[in-house]
C-alpha cells in the first residue's frame, strides 16, 4: 500500500467487522522497513531485492507447472520465453504496487481534512430531502422504482492494487461474479469501487464517503446497499422484504439484546446494510464518520471504544464498533429509523454455515435465506486479498470456493447446468437439451417466479 | 489446466482473434510434463515439488514486503504467521488448479459428442423465431426491448480457476469493473461466465455453445453480445447504433476489403460482436461450431484455413479464422445479414490506440467511439491470464493500466474525481463539493445526454 500506508487487514476487501487479533500493528510500518533507509541505499536495495525476487518467483512457477499441469510450452525455448514474463511480471507488479507514479505527490490535495477541526465528509447539506423531491419531479424519465420496486444501487468494491495475496485477486473476480449474478436478476444496479474517495478514510472507512457520494450523483436511487467484498449471495431467489422497511431508513443485520443488553462490539454488522437515500443518512453518515480519519485519530477513538464495547479487542477504531457505539450512545436520536434485521441472513457469519450446505440442498430450497438457506454467507476475518488472516487461509479459501459454486448452481440451473461438486470448478449437464427449451425457462427462471408473486402490472 | 488440456493461450480469457507466435505448441503437454510418469512417482514429485514452491513464494514475498512496502507486520512472529499464509495459499492453490475433484470423472459426460459423427451444439431446432415469438407475446412482463431500446445482454468470462499469471485475475477484475461502468450506464444486462460448458469446445471455441444456450435461455434478449474479458469499454458515452442494424442478425468489426478481396485471418475480429437471438444465429453457430472440437479435429482444421486465409501462422483452428472462413465460402448464405462495421471501434486493436490517450483528451471528447475516441481497446495478444503472451507482458500490463484509468476518469467524473495520471490507481478531486451536489447530476450524468438524445416518452 505504500505511501497511504494503511495495513493490509484494514482494507474493504475484508470484512467490516472482522475480528482482529494480536497480531495487529497499529498502522504501522509505513512504505514498508525500506522507507527508513537513505534514498540511494534504498534504490540499490530495491535492485537487488527484485533480482531475487525474480529468480524465486521464475523457480516458483516453473516448479508450480511441472507439478500441476499449468505449463504447456515444454522446450527451453518457452522456458526462456517464459523467465522473460516472469521477471516482467514481477517488475510492473512491483511498479504499480509502489506507486511511483510522478503526478503522485504527497502534498495534501484539494478537500484534505484540518486536522484540528472535526472531520466532516463534506459540507454540510440540511435540505437533501427537499432537492431529491424535486429533481425527480423535474426527472421522470428517472424514477425511484423500477416495476414497482424501491430502486436499489448496490454498492461494494475492493483496493485499487493487487492483492497481496495473489489468489485473492481469483476470489475477488468471483465475488463479482457472484453478486452480477444476484443483481441481474433482481434488477439491482452494481457500482464496484476501487478508489479511495478520501485517503483520511482509507480501510474498512472508505464505504461512508463513497456511500454519500453515490447518494448525492443517484437521486433516483431509493437504496444504497453496502456489501463487502468478501460476502457472497448464496440465496439467489431470495429477495430483500422492501415493504418492512417502510418507515426505516437503515436496515442492518444484528441482535438487539446483543446491542442494548451487551453493548457487544458484533450485535450489528456493517458487511452487508441498507442505507436510504435521504436528509436523515447523510445526517448518521456525519455523524459516525469522525471517528474514521487514519492515525492519532482512529487509533485515540479506538481506545474509547474498546472501553465501551463488550469483546472488543485493542485497535484503531473500525466502522462498525463506531456506528454500534454511535447507536448506543445516541439511542433516541438514531434507532427509531434503524431496523435491526435478523429473521434472514442480510449478513450470514460463514463458520457454521458453510459445512451444512449439502444438508441445506438435502432438507431446503433456495428463497428461504435463512439457516435453512443462508441468503448471504460472509466470510468475516478471512480477508483472502490481505497479507493478513485470522483464520487458517486454506479453510477460507476452500470454504469460499464452496460458497460461490453453492449459489453458482442456482444460477446455473435455469442453463441445465451445475457444478460437479463444491468444490469443483469444473460443471456438468443435469438436464439433456430439447428442441423445446422455453419449457425450461417457464419452469427455471427465477425472475419469472418473482413475478407471479407481485400483482401483474 | 490438467486434465481438460487446454493450452493456456487458448483460453477466452485471450482475445478471440490474438497473432500466435511460432512457439505456440498444437495442445501439447497435456497434464504437464508430470502427466506422463507413473502414479506413485508422480504423487512423491508433487510433494518435492510442492516443498520448493512454498520455499520459493515464502522467499519472494518476504523479498517483495521488503522492497515494496507490501508487509506491515514487521516482528518475527508475524513473519511466521505470514509463512503460515503463503503455505497454505500455495497448497490450497495447487489443489485447486490440479482439478483434484473425486465427482470428477474423466468418462464421457450426458451430451458428449460421437467423434464419429459431425459435431453438433445441441439438438437441431428449427423454429426458433416462431417459438421465442409465442413466448415474447406470453410473457408481456418480459419484453424485448427496454425504453425504446431493443434489449441488450453483454457475455463476458473468464477461465474457471485462478490465472497461471498471478496479476492477471486483477486486471480480470478491473476488466469486469469496466464492464460493469458501461452496461450500467446503458441499461445492459451482464452474465459473466467461468464455466465451460462443453469439454469439446474450450478456448476461444467457449463463447459458441455458451452464446447458444443463453439465447435459448434469454428469449427477453434481442442481441447477445460477446465481448472478450481483454477488451476494455475506453467510450463509456459511446452507444451502439442498433438503429443501423434493423436489418441484420451479425454485427462485427472488419474490413470488407481485407475480407474479399485478401481473404486476411485478421479481416474480421470475434473479441466483440453481437449476434441477435434468431433462427438465424442458431445456424450460424451450427455451420460455424464443427471445427471447434478439440484434438485431431480442431488441428486439421487449423491446417485447411492456413492454407486458405491470407497471414496465418500454422496451428489449431481457431474461432475467428473459422467464422471468416465460413462467411467467404459461404458467402451467398450468410453476408446479407452480416454487418461488416468500422466506422467506430466496436474492436479496437489496442497497439496505436493506447499511446495516444493524452493526445485524445487534449484534442476530442468521449463519444465520438472512432480513432478520435475508441469505444473498446481490445489487447489481442497480451493474454495477462495465460503463462503465454506474443507482447511484452510489462508494455501490455501498463497498457492495460491506461486504459483502464483512461475508462475510469469518464465514470468518475460524475462523483468529482479523476485519477492522478493515466497510470496511477491513485484519484484526486476535480472540483469542489457543494450543498447542491444536483447541478452536477444534470450537468455530468451521461444517461441525461441520452436520454435528451432520444425523444420522451
Amino acid at each position: 500500500m505504500g505511501q497511504d500506508g494503511s495495513p493490509a487487514h484494514k482494507r474493504p476487501s475484508g470484512s467490516g467487522g472482522g475480528l482482529p487479533t494480536t497480531t495487529v500493528t497499529n498502522g504501522g510500518g509505513r512504505g514498508g522497513r525500506g522507507g527508513l533507509l537513505p534514498r540511494g541505499r534504498q534504490m540499490q536495495k530495491t535492485f537487488n531485492n527484485i533480482k531475487i525476487t525474480i529468480l524465486c518467483g521464475f523457480v516458483t512457477i516453473l516448479v508450480l507447472r511441472g507439478t500441476i499441469g499449468v505449463g504447456n510450452l515444454g522446450s527451453s525455448s518457452a522456458d526462456a520465453v517464459n523467465q522473460n514474463i516472469i521477471e516482467e511480471t514481477n517488475r510492473i507488479l512491483a511498479e504499480i504496487r509502489s506507486d511511483s507514479d510522478p503526478t503522485d505527490l504527497d502534498e495534501p490535495q484539494e478537500g484534505d481534512m484540518n486536522p484540528n477541526a472535526t472531520y466532516v465528509l463534506g459540507p454540510k447539506i440540511t435540505d437533501w430531502d427537499s432537492q431529491r423531491k424535486v429533481w425527480l419531479n423535474q426527472n421522470p424519465e428517472f424514477p425511484s422504482t423500477v416495476n414497482g420496486k424501491a430502486r436499489i444501487l448496490l454498492l461494494t468494491g475492493s483496493p485499487p492494487k493487487p492483492c497481496d495475496n495473489p489468489i485473492g485477486d481469483h476470489y475477488l473476480l468471483k465475488s463479482v461474479k457472484n453478486k452480477i449474478d444476484y443483481c441481474r436478476l433482481h434488477g439491482i444496479e452494481i457500482v464496484y469501487n476501487m478508489a479511495h474517495l478520501d485517503k483520511e478514510l482509507a480501510g474498512y472507512w472508505a464505504k461512508l464517503p463513497m456511500i454519500r457520494r453515490l447518494m448525492l450523483s443517484h437521486p433516483e436511487v431509493e437504496w444504497i446497499w453496502w456489501m463487502d467484498s468478501d460476502a457472497l449471495f448464496t440465496d439467489i431467489l431470495f429477495q430483500i422484504p422492501l415493504a418492512r422497511y417502510e418507515k426505516h431508513n437503515l436496515v442492518i443485520h444484528g441482535y438487539p439484546d446483543l446491542l442494548f443488553d451487551q453493548k457487544s462490539w458484533i450485535a450489528l454488522n456493517t458487511g452487508s446494510f441498507l442505507l436510504r437515500n435521504c436528509q436523515w443518512s447523510l445526517d448518521l453518515l456525519d455523524a459516525w464518520a469522525p471517528m474514521g480519519p487514519k492515525g492519532p485519530i482512529r487509533d485515540e477513538a479506538g481506545k474509547v471504544l474498546t472501553a465501551y464495547l463488550k469483546g472488543r479487542p485493542a485497535f484503531e477504531a473500525d466502522d462498525q464498533s463506531a456506528l454500534i457505539y454511535l447507536l448506543l450512545s445516541q439511542k433516541d436520536t438514531w434507532m427509531e429509523k434503524v431496523f435491526v434485521e435478523n429473521q434472514y441472513y442480510l449478513h450470514g457469519f460463514w463458520e457454521g454455515l458453510v459445512d451444512r450446505y449439502e444438508e441445506m440442498i438435502e432438507k431446503y430450497h433456495p428463497g428461504l435465506g435463512d439457516e435453512r438457506w443462508p441468503f448471504v454467507t460472509h466470510f468475516v476475518g478471512c480477508k483472502p486479498c490481505g497479507s493478513y488472516a485470522d483464520y487458517a487461509v486454506e479453510r477460507c479459501l476452500k470454504s469460499m470456493e464452496r460458497a460461490f459454486n453453492f449459489a453458482d448452481n442456482q444460477v446455473l440451473k435455469l442453463y441445465g447446468f451445475g457444478h460437479r461438486g463444491l468444490l469443483s470448478p469444473k460443471i456438468k449437464r443435469i438436464r439433456n437439451e430439447t428442441v423445446t427449451p422455453l419449457e425450461f425457462v417457464d419452469k427455471f427462471d427465477i425472475r419469472r417466479t418473482q413475478v407471479e408473486t407481485k400483482p401483474q402490472n
